[in-house]
């Protein structure tokens, strides 16, 4: 989380010179995202007048996004906000390119919505998201691009063969254990056949603006991806659904997220009977990114890295919890 | 340069309620400050009407900082925004308090003020500047509180001895030779009789914002002390009238700097004769500093560390241009 590349004001401003928002009057680098650096820009506005203090996102893509992709996710933004979804739209430079490049790195100009990131979320909250989430999938019904979600299953035992047993072992033995367990029957008996549109896969709390009970924007789109709707229910259930560390699941969370989403997009049979696997899944998933990052994070990088087992936490919850955890479906 | 601390929007919320500035719409964790983490926050305004969009920025004091002298550096941003000076003022909770405790560490909210730091200054920036340095002497003059400076002669005598003679060669064997050179001198002859007066002892470009050629604030003022006004003047020409990296020397900014700032703060004889020691002493403290954080910084740290050669560069054209780096006043 923090900014890696320095931007002069001059480069900043000779950048902005390339939109129609006014000129540069506040960059702050901000301390979001792990694989881009991020600006908040305030500018004078469109023509200099009227609309002072405009304020915009500047993301600069460092690592780890394919840029060939970069159209995919800022489309779906455009796509999304031009259906009225709570997602910030994308800013066309003078000639209509919704990126550019700055130093061999491609930069993306998004529009800056309010909001707060919560930590400890409320029922309602919970139930706001549910509604958003499900608000993206149906605007994103006819989005016309499509991106293969690159953390599937076999994705995710890629991830694990390259960290080697020893090495995750080393980190925590339930961590081996629960890996070696799971991952057989998520590769055996992961869904092939479920609805699949475009999902956003990584709705954390992090990801998600809200003022008071409101969810005033969803961010961060760049594992946005097409695959099962439900897997992305499944995924948002196991990033709010439980106490960070992954002890304690919360059950009128739960509930209030479940019912706002389906209370919008109504889940099919084989949708429900799927949601215990694919919510192992999404705490696998997690599990494998974290132990990859943990084992290949250099000791100096600027990111902070995350405890992998409080994913592991949440598997075993969805292990003994079954269907139960989304009862109003069961 | 990062965000030491993570503060959920809920202490966020709760800390903001304690001051009469409305409610938070949004906070940004902002990559500045190198012992302080800082948060560019957005209110509803008092009573959440009319002023929306109001800013602020949220420093929690991590390092370095005696929270004893907190008060000094708050009271003499009020004193200066005050009267008139581009420096924001700090905002006071409903009790008054100009700072308040918040998980066992120091908190102030101060005025955002809108502007950028550039890179290059032009000799009108450059120019600008010197008035506002003249100005916050001239607004300080009256300002009761005093603050010994930390970082005099001996004090860089003290940081060269905690690194050892055998570390510095290490860094570069150029930095050795030139503390060698040239510590002796300036504890020996460094002044003790011009005039005094609250200082700034930090004016980076970084620590400017301008719009175009104005200056929109003076910010971070945690150096701040009660040392040689023409000290100050020294070490904001070491700052801003040489290329990051020392090498060369911009005659055009230095005459902006020096006619701007004496146009308003005439300097006496003995202050101009003693500019050339006091430009070779600012060189010289941000060498010790620099030299003790590279040697002391782990590997691991957030925060980039500098290289002290910068200034032994800065150094070396002191020892050679003697008066006529200042030659408006020579």
């Amino acid at each position: 989380m923090a900014v890696y590349t320095h931007l002069s004001a001059e480069t900043l401003g000779d950048l902005i010179a390339e939109y129609d928002v006014g000129e540069v009057i506040s960059a702050k680098g901000i301390a979001e995202g792990i694989s881009n650096s991020n600006w908040l820009i305030e500018t004078t506005g469109k023509n200099g007048a009227g609309d002072a203090g405009a304020r915009f996102i500047l993301t600069m893509y460092e690592y780890r996004i394919n840029v060939q992709q970069l159209p995919f996710f800022l489309n779906l933004l455009d796509h999304l906000a031009a259906k009225g979804c709570p997602v910030p739209a994308t800013i066309h430079d003078r000639e209509g390119n919704a990126y550019r490049e700055l130093d061999g790195k491609c930069i993306a100009l998004i529009e800056f919505l309010p909001g707060v990131s919560v930590d400890r979320p409320t029922p309602q909250q919970a139930r706001a998201v549910g509604e958003a989430l499900a608000q993206i999938h149906v605007a994103s019904a006819d989005f016309p691009m499509q991106r293969k979600n690159d953390l599937r299953p076999a994705d995710w035992r890629k991830l694990f063969d390259q960290c080697g047993d020893g090495a995750i072992a080393a980190i925590n033995s339930d961590l081996a254990q629960s890996v070696s367990k799971h991952m057989p029957q998520l590769l055996l008996e992961w869904p092939t056949d479920l609805p699949v549109g475009t999902i956003h896969a990584d709705l954390f709390p992090d990801n998600v603006l809200v003022l008071g009970d409101q969810v005033s924007a969803l961010i961060d789109f760049y594992f946005a991806c097409t695959d099962f709707v439900a897997y992305d229910l499944a995924v948002t259930h196991a990033a709010w659904c439980f106490t960070p560390d992954g002890r304690e699941f919360n059950r009128d969370i739960s509930n209030a997220l479940i019912e706002a989403y389906s209370s919008i997009c109504a889940l099919s049979e084989p949708e429900i009977a799927a949601l215990p696997i694919l919510a192992k899944g999404a705490a696998m998933r997690f599990i494998a990114t974290r132990t990859y990052d943990w084992i290949n994070t250099p000791a100096d990088a600027l990111v902070m890295r995350k405890d992998p087992m409080d994913y592991v936490r949440r598997l075993h919850h969805y292990d003994a919890l079954g269907g139960s955890a989304f009862s109003p479906l069961a």
